[in-house]
């Protein structure tokens, strides 16, 4: 039995499964990435589903064989970054609530340009019979898939297939809120950077976002998806249960970054599964780093997304990089700022995990994506952090509340701020301390998080789903749900006792009132 | 460093923790010794603090010392073996609703003397200075206690001390209904024996159930702790909190247990951290299952609290039983019943576990006590379930919806009901088989329930308790919680603006009348 230890002898053991999994195209897939290598390792076969004009997915790898479809998986690179070039020019425009909403409502509106592309993906894969039969044929233990884009969780219910997801977001929000009771006085939404501690004021914000993200979902996701609903699924059928009916749910967080919060039995918390001990850095760059000296290093990244900046901030920050005794080593793909210091190392790519976990570094820039921030929290490395669009704002919240990092705004920046920012976080211990606290609680942990996740999908093909950790609470309608059909029930009969026994007092009342009379 | 592996070099290792164990008597020591055992197996030093006139917790151990104090610890043996009579009577006289009120009654007026001995015991401690000051002065790194007497929570809140909880039960219910959220629309409530699938009627059942212990605690359990929690808690600190407030759970259940039920971060799943593989027998009993041939063994026992039965019912149990071909061991010790068989063996203890490991052991006729159904499952050996008080109904019923055993009455109970139970459970493979998928399913986890809870007591130990794992959204008032207080200040808004809007509109319209009106 190939599969890492098991305490017992009585398992089924799984000598090499077959796993069907459909990623989301971009930076989600550097996440899925990981553990499809994993499960190759472990002897399962992978299948993966792509569209034919793919940003990220190659058609061929050596970990896995492809599913090609024809039409476009709904997140090409075109799409995505001029859609996120259009939101920072809204963000320039200033921070007012009007910014926000009218940054809500671009994002829904491409959302939904998305939802109905995938729509159509799907419809086309249903309709191409040989596709579908030669996935039934190919007998698959479960489909894993990141719900942000529903086209996997949809595949896996036509397939019958166990379903598990590598999760932080659904199409419909942030995982949890999808299957968890979250209740909102302490359950802080995505997008209001609140901790877990609110004020009433605060909490009256949650409760508005909440209704706000809920109307978005039923004007921008659900109508997209009801045809295909119809076409090929039962009345019965729900899109939202799709998702809750899950088996599985690997969520890509741990309570050192996300606040406590309820959670259900087949949540599998598998934050910093993608993190490893650093490997030895390329020559050229170890030496760059070891020319520091006692000073150490700066890195920056603001991720994928963002290629270029404006030229006006580019060289902003490499002023302030300039005045710095550090050295510092930027991922910028942008022409060279003019500003730039002797002691800053632009690079196109860079080894970003191995330069975290060298001892040398000491501080990182960085826009808040998921990724790199669970990666400053496993090597222990403080972050300032410029978030820019989606859930940065709140990841970088996550890291501040608990004083491992600071967060500047990114539009109204300058070069003063941003050198104050930086001498703020080298000289303060504080975030230091803080951050590598994290680190200690982060990897402090019974089994590492990419075994616990590889278990667990092992544990789903060996019992086909995992039924007995999973509620079907999600098919009862809401007023049962909260139990509100009970309440007006026994409401209604507390009511017609008292209203009875009301009337009966009535009623003697004027018998005896009516004697009395007769008796005056 | 000697504890088990961590998947890395920067925690702070323990080299040898001390505990403070506040247990419960009877039964719930049990459990609380193994765990005991195992903390001093690791090296950490453990206190155990125990009543003058303990019932099984012995003063002298090799794996613990003992803080005796004074006072009886409020569960000695004449106290609950008199009680369980009680109820024992009561049920037989039937199956009434007015009996289960009855029985509810009578526990919870007991349960409010325990209280007050409970409460006369802590203030004794709490004002024997010396005490205090030599617990202060051990420097403990938590206190371990089950919340089903709050004995161990009060005195970890008063030392100012990390409190982990082996728990199933808290003095106020059951352990989830305490920390994690539990709509009562499918988390059913003990008592009840309903399983999280409940139609309208069951779910009335559900609230008026809830409603009941709620006031059960209102009236029994909070009074006798007012005095207590005045005289030497801050006015904000409420007797419920200071549960919540615990940094660890160790539920004594797991999913293939239990029905599947909102959870929190801080809570541990252990169930079954009792059991191991079965030991070789000893030679008489050996012999003894052997004789058994290809019928196999029967074993039977209905725990600790149940020392003798009623002749009669002795007796038509001892009758049905000599007609089988099987072999039974049958833990009694009461007087020999004078149908017995010579298939049946009587005996005053029995190695529980081992005898359910035996691969001739066939049916286990049991009372359904946690501890005796998780042997069990982890055996994988069907019941014939006797349930008789306390929450043995429930645990049975969680059995026999998963159709790995079947309960019978045992108030209503004769030797052909038995006989024919018996021989259901032996005949039908289903039962069987079903028992051993829960065995399956129970096994396979990626870490053994022993360990995982001692991980995260050592957890605890390392970083001063689990700060980050625990929602303070106890601190919050109901209102708050469940944003009744948002609700209306946002219900009150909309009216506002409605009635402005509605005032304004007729303000407008009079004027319109008034200038028509005019023109006329």
């Amino acid at each position: 039995c190939h599969h890492h230890a098991l305490w017992c002898g009585w398992s089924v053991c799984v000598y090499g499964g077959k796993v069907l999994v459909f990623p989301v195209d971009g930076s989600h897939w550097v996440n899925m990435k990981v553990i499809v290598e994993e499960l190759h390792s472990r002897g399962h076969q992978v299948s993966v589903v792509r569209g034919s004009d793919s940003w990220y997915i190659k058609e061929t790898s050596p970990f896995y064989t492809s599913v090609t479809v024809d039409i476009g998986s709904g997140f090409d690179e075109d799409f995505i970054t001029e859609f996120v070039t259009q939101l920072l020019e809204i963000q320039r425009e200033g921070q007012s609530a009007w910014t926000r909403l009218k940054l809500e409502l671009e994002t829904a509106q491409r959302a939904a340009e998305m939802h109905d592309k995938i729509c159509k993906m799907l419809e086309m894969m249903f309709e191409n019979k040989e596709l579908i039969q030669s996935l039934h044929n190919a007998k698959y233990d479960l489909v894993l898939t990141d719900p942000a884009m529903p086209s996997g969780v949809i595949l896996a219910h036509y397939l019958h297939l166990p379903l598990v997801l590598n999760v932080r977001w659904t199409t419909h929000g942030e995982g949890h809120c999808a299957i968890a009771p979250s209740p909102l006085s302490y359950v802080p939404l995505t997008g209001t950077e609140l901790s877990d501690k609110m004020n009433f004021l605060e909490r009256v914000l949650n409760v508005l976002v909440f209704a706000f993200s809920e109307y978005q979902i039923s004007q921008y996701v659900l109508p997209s998806y009801a045809g295909l609903m119809k076409k090929y699924f039962s009345p019965d059928v729900d899109f939202l249960s799709l998702f809750q009916a899950a088996d599985l749910w690997l969520m890509r967080v741990d309570f050192v970054f996300e606040f406590p919060r309820p959670t259900m039995p087949n949540v599998v918390y598998m934050g910093g599964f993608q993190c490893k001990p650093a490997k030895p850095l390329p020559q050229h760059l170890e030496e760059f780093v070891q020319s520091s000296g006692e000073h150490g290093v700066i890195i920056m990244s603001l991720g994928t997304l963002i290629a270029e900046l404006p030229h006006d901030l580019a060289n902003e920050i490499a002023a302030a990089f300039a005045k710095l005794p550090q050295k510092v080593i930027w991922r910028y793909k942008g022409s060279r700022p003019s500003t730039l210091g002797s002691n800053t190392l632009l690079v196109d790519w860079m080894p970003q995990s191995d330069l975290l976990g060298h001892p040398k570094t000491k501080l990182f820039v960085a826009h808040g994506g998921t990724n790199g921030v669970q990666e400053a929290i496993y090597h222990g490395v403080p972050i300032l952090g410029l978030p820019l669009i989606f859930d940065q704002r709140d990841n970088l919240f996550r890291i501040g509340v608990r004083g491992a990092g600071k967060i500047i705004d990114f539009f109204t920046m300058n070069e003063d701020i941003f050198f104050q920012a930086i001498q703020e976080v080298l000289n303060e211990p504080s975030y230091r301390m803080n951050m590598q606290r994290l680190s200690r609680l982060h990897r402090d942990q019974p089994i590492k998080p990419i075994d616990n996740a590889l278990f667990w999908i092992e544990f789903v093909m060996r019992h086909k789903g995992a039924a007995h950790l999973r509620t079907e609470s999600y098919r009862m309608p809401w007023y049962s749900y909260h139990s509100v059909d009970v309440m007006l029930v026994l409401a209604g009969v507390v009511l017609i006792i008292l209203s009875t026994f009301a009337a009966l007092i009535k009623c003697l009342c004027s018998a005896c009132l009516k004697r009395k009379s007769k008796r005056d």
